[in-house]
């Protein structure tokens, strides 16, 4: 294990999915303007919705609307997020073959979040991956709760790694690991992943972190130094509940950006455009955001010197 | 380099002076509950306050007062930051021996905040180590914008080695870097560490951080991979400036014992104690603090399965 660094990283934008959905909905017009200004930073992947209960994530309700939208952006590569056979129907069919199959490696989060045991949630990946296969997309299994589990406690790795070796072995092409509650650090981020990678050889494993407990960016640091190079992160920090101050949310686009930039790690994204995308999204939500560096005003810019006088 | 991390660090609390400072004064009272919070976290060195002109800030013009009280924890190691001579004899006098000296590597800085060159605070470094060795205290210099000046711009490698090179040959016992506007990330903090520890072989460097932008506990992690054990945190992530949103604080202690314990390098601090301490910090400033795991409630509590209904 080295900290040499990778030339550079794929970062996903998921703050129209992963930022929104505990948000108040906003309209269709204020989200495509959200992706123009996401479009304009450089990222090559979004994240754009999720297709799961309309009347438990309200937000998230126009799926099918903003979908039809994405041919405006024929520079991107979308997904959307999936939390079972119905939900990645619904997406194909609305014209998404890109899925993230959530799957909540612990029983109590698998419960809570989506009515059925881990082992159930597993069951459904074949189809689920062929489904995306057959209309030409990919399929992602995203392991919710791959840490922790705000019911369940501590996930023990074999368990974790297990769900991770069944999804490959029923067809999904990559793997996310979702710190969902924002617990990880980077000693246990990198024993995860690397138990993972050895399970599943040969196939991608990206992180998926929140900055809830201050770890988010140096768990980022700690992933890339092992060589992940598939991060997902939210313009502005989004996410979270708004409701609980506490809950902060994604780790912020313009945080990974600024941070592995200035470290030689190329990102693709400009700061500048993602701390305008990030202004884009405050409006659109119409409170503050969590990220340090978008309150802060961005980079250092120098001023003259004024001495106290 | 490796990320093999050392066993344990030597975390250095600064709220009561680098978090105070920029508060609206609060009573002596208040500061020594503080103390009192802060020396149950089991934390062993706190920077206590700084002998500075009382007009410019005014929240530490009771430096006198506190170290007068500080025979109350025989077991913490106390010091005062100081900015020249005139504080460095005032905190001797008060009884003060450990003192931090602050010099700014820029001039823009340096005129700013003690009126004079970088070259003549470099000057008065002999006179100061000596008053402290003579009073049977330590010199450590603190070397402030130590990467990047909010006046000056970016600060070349060599003129911080330069002014490190300078201050260890006027006698200072150990050196500090300070990120004075947290702006760098992990890739300058390895390359400045190294650069300075070439210059001082046998010296011992610490870090000072701040999480403005939010690379300041991905800093941590860089720094103790290369082996920096001396680390300055503030309780609850106390500092920067109240009336600014924006200019987030210091790194919050609690959120390096939760990154730094959970990745297996002790700490020596009881995070439940660094939390409560920050409850107490939080009431005594009377406004919210930055730190996220503070305002997160904490490490993740597991509670019982309650299943969506």
């Amino acid at each position: 294990m080295s900290t040499a660094l990778p030339a550079a990283v794929d970062l996903r934008e998921v703050g129209l999915r992963d930022g929104l959905q505990l948000e108040a909905p906003i309209p269709l017009e204020a989200k495509l303007e959200i992706l123009d200004a996401v479009a304009a930073t450089g990222v090559r992947r979004v994240e754009v919705t999720s297709f799961v209960s309309r009347s438990a994530v309200p937000a998230l309700a126009d799926a099918e609307q903003i979908v039809a939208e994405l041919d405006r952006w024929p520079g991107l590569e979308f997904s959307a997020l999936v939390a079972g056979l119905g939900g990645a129907r619904r997406a194909v069919a609305a014209g998404m073959p890109n899925l993230e199959y959530v799957i909540s490696v612990s029983d109590g989060h698998s419960l809570a979040n989506a009515r059925r045991t881990t082992e159930d949630a597993v069951a459904a990946t074949a189809d689920i991956a062929r489904l995306a296969h057959d209309a030409g997309g990919l399929c992602e299994a995203i392991l919710a709760v791959a840490w922790d589990c705000p019911f369940d406690g501590p996930i023990p790795i074999r368990r974790t790694v297990e769900v991770a070796r069944r999804a490959v072995g029923f067809g999904v092409d990559r793997l996310c690991l979702g710190d969902t509650i924002g617990t990880t650090v980077p000693g246990r981020l990198v024993t995860l992943v690397e138990a993972v990678r050895e399970a599943c050889p040969g196939v991608q494993v990206g992180v998926h972190l929140h900055n809830t407990r201050g770890s988010g960016l140096a768990c980022v640091l700690a992933a890339v130094q092992i060589g992940v190079t598939q991060i997902d992160a939210a313009v502005g920090g989004l996410g979270g509940c708004p409701f609980a101050p506490g809950a902060s949310g994604n780790i912020a686009t313009e945080e990974v950006v600024y941070l592995l930039e200035g470290s030689g790690v190329a990102t693709g994204l400009d700061l500048d455009r993602v701390l305008d995308a990030a202004a884009v999204v405050e409006r659109a939500v119409g409170h503050d955001l969590p990220s340090n560096l978008y309150r802060a005003g961005g980079p250092p810019r120098p001023r003259s010197v004024t001495p106290a006088g």
